[in-house]
């Protein structure tokens, strides 16, 4: 199932701006509601200007006997991403100098844009350069770059508390498998899984916008409302290519965010590396920018710049696999569920142990366990041990070694015997996880879904 | 000598409470003063209740021809510690219903309690449940369950000072080599190494208590006054097996018993592990509960539930040796005189270093020195050096990786040479180490003892 | 050439007092400006006191052939440093005891003093005492013990602001070359740099005194201003022998003179260990003393006690090399570029990325861009993302594992752009790194010198 999306939304011609984001906007809407917020061209954003919108009808190279040598229809990454629109004959010379390859990948495609400045060119394999032999060159790039708007979708799932978690990926890359449609598809995901889910205790925020400018634009909107309400978020990018996750830090580097992704990552057993923040990146150089410092990391697998296709042509559905993003899912999904049942508790009993098996929690005979008797003292006796007000859920796991999410079904135990209370002072209902995680990453049928 | 003690220590039926526990106190009370402090039945203890006391007389299985195929005389393991009484005759499968052992150590009796809750049984090794063939059989459980009193014991050397060190071990589990009668017999060595040591900066007190409820009940009479007055403390466990050392720091991990220990295992370079607190233990459970928390660890050898015997007639007088506990011995006096000779000094001359050879502290001819001189002369280097009022003794050698006590010569040196001052104030007898430390483990010939 | 200033000052007879040392440093003088400040005998300087000045025309012991089987003309080891005057006849005994020897290195001459209590001896070969067969021997020390005076060298080349580096090698072990040398031709080397290379922000110190009363004097004197001005200092000593460098932090360990040498260390690829601060040293162990804990650590090669020839008539000039030297040079100087390179920056848009195409700083096509972009764009996004005035340029070096004099000329562009401002408030000329390496090793004429 995610595999046909991909093949849906592979081909849209997407930019920063421009018809393709709402097209493939309006497609996940299928599955999730996504609201399409529109913030007009000139608008300033801190250091910022939204740019005129861009479209794209069509784009070819003519050569002397009419044959369209390079055409946009072949593959979107033979134009210039906001190349401006332009119509004329050009020599052999003038039109080389248009031309971007990549060498040292000569059956790649280079990924070029010109956002910021006035420009157009082409993109082609290497390899190709031996067929420019005429001496000029019909040149069509039937474009517009006018006044319009930026496209930026987002959801929402609310839950019971004030504080949110974001989830944000990038809209802007078109026709590049790993990065970026795989983080649209992952994240459309576990957004859908948390929309059936229900009895959340976060707010679940979504974002879908394009990189660097959609980030500084949502933040300069309500990046000071992210600042009171964020408990943790993750950029999601990079995420369908390669056996093992990185996952890189927020720049604060401790906040529940990293604490519960490097926990979830450690607890799951899989190949993982753990990488400080650092301003070469994506969204989070803004999420995490010295003005608002979010507890936002990244949860990714092969990762930008870590792989030969990145940025090329050759980062195609090939790249990647339904496995490593039905994967990725899946840890997001314990990396949530962690964070919602993690709870900072106060034991009541503090002057040494309480009695346990007067409330029924251990054996009345001593001596000799069984293995998960063994287990389930251990986790009382630490929960106990630890809730002193300073230490949460997956503090006291990380101590013991253990799944935090096992340790919140027996915190709830010791919560409705009296033993623990929740520093928050707040009722808290007992911790359920989710029972149907098959579920999840079936979409719902298309006729079951309203549009937003 | 040990082992003499072990011998007449081993066949003793202890448990929680009854006359099996006086009868072992009183038997240490030979060698080193023992006050027996008795508390009732019923009375409340923070969140538990000194159960009633138990004594059992004689405990046996007979089959149909008479003989008895099972009998507490044989192992104190067989009965389960504070059965109730029971006199009759039972069905096999009534009986089997009761008989507790362990399939996959088929050649031992498990250990096995029911302290809390009124419940009779037996355990056999599971290969003699073959014997069991007839279909009726006799049982007679000659036991008492009765209001009494549950006892510790106690034993104290005064020191000069108002800070204590404590030294806590358990009586109650019969017929247990290295878990538990290593720990009372090594606690008891040491405790009559410092009464013949005598001139003790600190107070040192001697706990011996039924595991758990014991350490419990003194805690809730005596915590305030430990909380004020203790600077160390260890639990002596599981010191008779195995060939290396393993401390369990206290919860605080940082304290004066810890570094101690730490510093002391690592200079005498036999093998040793560090591990974290944790609440699966024994009484440091209680001293490092939250409203307390003690300064105190657990100096062991194998520990508990590291080796396959562990709670099992198995962990016999083979299990243990005299070399291990006497080693164990040594290393708790090594800790304890660690302790002793530690001070925070401050050095009166912190404008450059003073001139040393003008006190006679410095060869007064320069280049070449021995290497004797040399290392005095870093000893006192680094002594004035460090002596700053944040560095202790201890500090200060784990710098230049030396052992704590040799320092306290050099800086009883320094301090009668008026080059340091005792950050406490107090006027501070020049450090001497005992001379006759190869005394300690003899025990004083029990005419010449005085019983408390 | 500084193998030619090697043999004019190596045989000169130094000691902490005495006409050897102005001589020493009258010929530095012809490099650099060196100052001698004279303190007398007698003076006190905290608990010590300047002792009387030692001068020796000759000293030699005569067989009864009148052969002169020992003289100072053969080496300056020879006579014990501070040896009294005498004159007169011994017998074969009385000379022996005024003998010493290394039995363990039969082939060198030890060193031997006796600053602070009157004696005279003689130090050999342990392999010429065979020769010592007469039995008695004429010994002549034609030496004068007087009140007089002790001299200190001391340079300076002033800098922009207030505070101040400092240098300091020592000047009292005559004829070894490692120990101690090598110390005052790097210092004066580095001097030289410094003096030619003017337009810096630091003041800076280079202190030639006889170790420890000289460091002791000195800080008796102006140790106040030391305290209140000295951003880093390194004690220069043992830098001409031997692969690789030893970098001994300052007391305190995370100075700017331990940041910034392990920093350049690091940087440069070379085989190196970082030790910590300890009283076994130099003249760091009165610059670090608890009244002054100055930031002074020492950059050395093969040091002080770690090789055998040390403290003996081995550690001559076969033992170091010009390479080495020079090397040492090479890496105070890189370290004091690196201290006058650091600064800490605020960013001036902290509220997202500034956007860099439009200031010039980014290259307006993106997608894929040539490596020397990328570092570029990296050291600018690491600049812009930790200015927060709280990590300076050696800080952010260290996280982006780069040379911080590298990053340095990047923030000077920053700071042109107004995107960074310096924390310190005061005005900040770009950074220029020199750009006369290669001549600082290359003294300065005589006849161009200006003497102080």
């Amino acid at each position: 199932m995610i595999m046909e999306l991909f093949d849906r939304l592979f081909p849209i011609q997407r930019s920063i701006t421009g018809d393709g984001v709402r097209e493939m906007l309006t497609i996940l809407n299928e599955l999730v509601p996504i609201e399409q917020k529109e913030y007009p061209s000139g608008m300033t954003c801190f250091d910022w200007t939204i740019p005129k919108e861009w479209n794209v009808r069509e784009a070819y190279i003519k050569n002397k006997r009419g044959e369209k040598i390079v055409d946009l229809c072949d593959h979107n990454l033979h134009l210039v991403s906001y190349s401006v629109p332009f119509r004329g004959t050009v020599s052999r010379d003038e039109l080389l100098a248009r031309i971007h390859t990549l060498p040292e990948m000569p059956d790649a495609i280079p990924y070029v844009t010109s956002y910021y400045k006035e420009n157009w060119g082409f993109c082609i394999e290497h390899n190709r350069l031996r067929e420019f032999v005429d001496d000029e060159y019909e040149v069509v790039i039937d474009a517009t770059l006018e006044d319009g708007y930026l496209t930026i979708g987002e959801g929402y799932v609310p839950g019971r508390g004030e504080q949110e978690i974001l989830l944000s990926t990038y809209v802007c890359h078109p026709s590049m498998a790993n990065n970026e449609l795989s983080g649209p598809l992952v994240q459309t995901m576990v957004y859908q899984y948390l929309l059936k889910r229900g009895n959340l205790k976060y707010n679940y925020r979504f974002l879908y916008v394009p990189e660097t400018i959609g980030s500084i634009l949502y933040l300069s909107q309500y990046g000071d409302m992210l600042k009171q309400r964020l408990a943790a978020g993750y950029v999601v990018t990079c995420v369908g290519h390669g056996p093992s996750f990185t996952y890189k830090k927020s720049k604060r580097g401790e906040t529940l965010a990293d604490r519960a992704a490097i926990h979830v990552l450690r607890q799951s057993g899989k190949p993982h590396r753990i990488i400080e923040w650092s301003p070469f990146g994506s969204d989070e150089r803004q999420y995490c920018s010295q003005a608002f410092n979010l507890p936002v990391g990244s949860l990714m697998r092969t990762m930008y710049g870590d792989y030969k296709e990145y940025h090329t042509s050759l980062d195609n559905r090939d790249l990647i696999s339904e496995e490593a993003l039905q994967e990725t899912v899946d840890m997001y999904i314990k990396i949530i569920e962690t964070i919602e049942a993690n709870e900072t508790y106060r034991s009541t009993h503090i002057h040494c142990e309480p009695k346990l098996d007067k409330r029924g929690l251990y054996p009345s005979t001593g001596g000799t366990r069984s293995r998960e008797e063994r287990e389930r003292v251990s986790m009382i006796t630490y929960l106990l041990a630890y809730s002193d007000g300073d230490h949460d859920l997956i503090d006291i796991a990380d101590k013991m070694n253990k799944v935090g999410s096992d340790l919140a079904e027996t915190a709830s135990l010791l919560l409705a015997k009296g033993l623990l209370v929740p520093c928050s002072g707040e009722e808290i209902p007992a911790y359920q996880a989710s029972g149907n995680r098959e579920e999840y990453s079936r979409p719902i049928p298309l006729s079951k879904q309203a549009s937003s």
